[in-house]
């Protein structure tokens, strides 16, 4: 094959993020702007457009230079048709078409994901869970997203909407989530959730970040906090890994930051909850690829599917 | 091949079942034994040798007519090694590499699993979930045993040990498990937490298919007692639809013999509070092949791995 590179993209409900990336999966421009400025699904699907164009231009390169285009998006995608089911945070995105829309505009192949699979992807070919045949990689932000690689590759399920593990009910009673769900694990961890709680206890400024920092520190509440995200997490961990028997977990987001005190609990709820076969010796990895996971998951989508 | 049958048997912790099966599936020949009378795991080995070694000659045939024997067990199974890690309900079985004592005492080629991973085979190759490409098959019994069908081949994990949906927490605090988890789903709806809640409503005779005629023909304490256990059946499955998108749930055992109250119910749950793509068109359905399933499984199993 004569192209030699990839255009990537991480569509999230915040930013939209673009990177060409070389086919040793090496990211060799990235650009970054904001979802918001666009306020319709078509401005936002022509700002796209625009992107994957500046960006192969920015870098002296025509069409014939790029093997297609990858694109992770936060919502449930249908894979083979292309299709966009709905965007959660992104309003206005219902059954679109999007792989045949960027397909006639950009003149490129065009491959979508939900973005959490991409990250897991990602995880999965160059990043914690290397080597490993099955494994759960979990992305937890504002939503709690994941993937599930089943000997090897990427589980998809009947819908490709297989992994969702933030919508685990982790009680059967409790608070209700936007999915339609009870009680869903997202409820409990989602970083609208842990920042409320750490505002309560820190004031209004407090951060991710902080809370992290404050634990680290040896902040009492702080690391309160995170000892009950670590057994919200844990519990739904638990039911993972006696249904997937998994060799690793993979945890990434901006709540793995937390680091050793959210970790260590995890895997010690895990040893003490989970079944003795499915418990020993399971890895509980820190993801590697941090927020570059989405781009690079969406450049080996396209580059496997392609070749 | 010139062998015609298979010999299957089904160890639980009351029955040791077996077969004689020719290789269109049909049983031809049938025992049932007490398990009980053995009191040593080498009691037990024993029996079943001669139990194969019977059921062969009062066919009359020899060695040869034999594929092989498929042999389901009730606990964690190691397939690759033909080790029994442990039978929760048969005193005395620990690290035993039952395959290849089989087959020295027998001279016939052995396989083991899980009984209620060959319960699922079944009923994907020849019984409910058959054409269906993911599914999830549950056996309710004294344990709530599990096979997940992925890509249309049984899904087994690091360990094969896979699929235990039964020890899927369901709430954060709760019921100390046998298993050493908290809040299984089996310390809810296992035979004995059923029994013990209809007892106190009807006294100590009832049985579960008591239990189950009271409730088709009104009796509102019966009832509530079902629809409990949908309740915490149905979290479970919200849980596990969400995670493995499955195109359909197969339910079998005892329980399901609750019928129409109880599957409405856990369709009802999944409709309401499992997510909108994973939860529409799903079918949840009731097992086909009854007691005889892992008998049937077990014959799948030497078939499909000797062929």
């Amino acid at each position: 094959m004569s192209a030699k590179f990839i255009v990537s993209i991480d569509l999230g409900g915040t930013n939209l993020r673009i990177a060409l990336i070389n086919l040793q999966y090496r990211i060799v421009r990235k650009q970054v702007m904001s979802t918001r400025n666009f306020s319709t699904k078509d401005k936002l699907t022509l700002a796209i457009c625009a992107a994957i164009k500046n960006i192969i231009e920015a870098h002296n390169l025509r069409n014939k230079d790029i093997l297609g285009v990858g694109l992770g998006l936060p919502g449930p995608i249908d894979v083979k048709r292309g299709l966009v089911h709905f965007l959660p945070n992104i309003p206005g995105w219902r059954k679109v078409y999007l792989k045949n829309k960027l397909e006639k505009m950009t003149g490129l192949s065009v491959f979508l994901d939900n973005d959490a699979k991409l990250m897991s992807l990602a995880e999965h070919r160059l990043g914690a869970a290397r080597g490993f045949r099955n494994a759960l990689c979990l992305t937890l932000g504002t939503g709690v997203g994941a993937g599930i690689i089943i000997e090897g590759e990427l589980y998809r399920g009947r819908d490709n909407a297989s992994a969702e593990i933030g919508h685990l009910p982790i009680n059967e009673d409790g608070p209700k989530c936007n999915c339609g769900g009870t009680a869903c694990l997202e409820t409990y961890i989602g970083n609208n959730s842990i920042i409320n709680k750490a505002r309560k206890a820190f004031g209004p400024d407090v951060s991710l970040e902080e809370l992290s920092r404050l634990a680290k520190h040896g902040s009492a509440k702080a690391c309160a906090i995170w000892l009950n995200v670590a057994k919200h997490l844990g519990t739904a961990l638990v039911g993972a890994v006696n249904l997937l028997n998994p060799e690793c977990i993979v945890i990434g987001g901006g709540i793995a930051g937390a680091g050793k005190i959210l970790f260590s609990r995890v895997r010690e709820i895990i040893s003490r909850q989970a079944m003795s076969v499915q418990a020993k010796g399971i890895k509980v990895l820190k993801a590697k690829l941090g927020n570059d996971a989405g781009l690079v998951g969406a450049a080996i989508m396209v580059k496997e599917g392609i070749s």
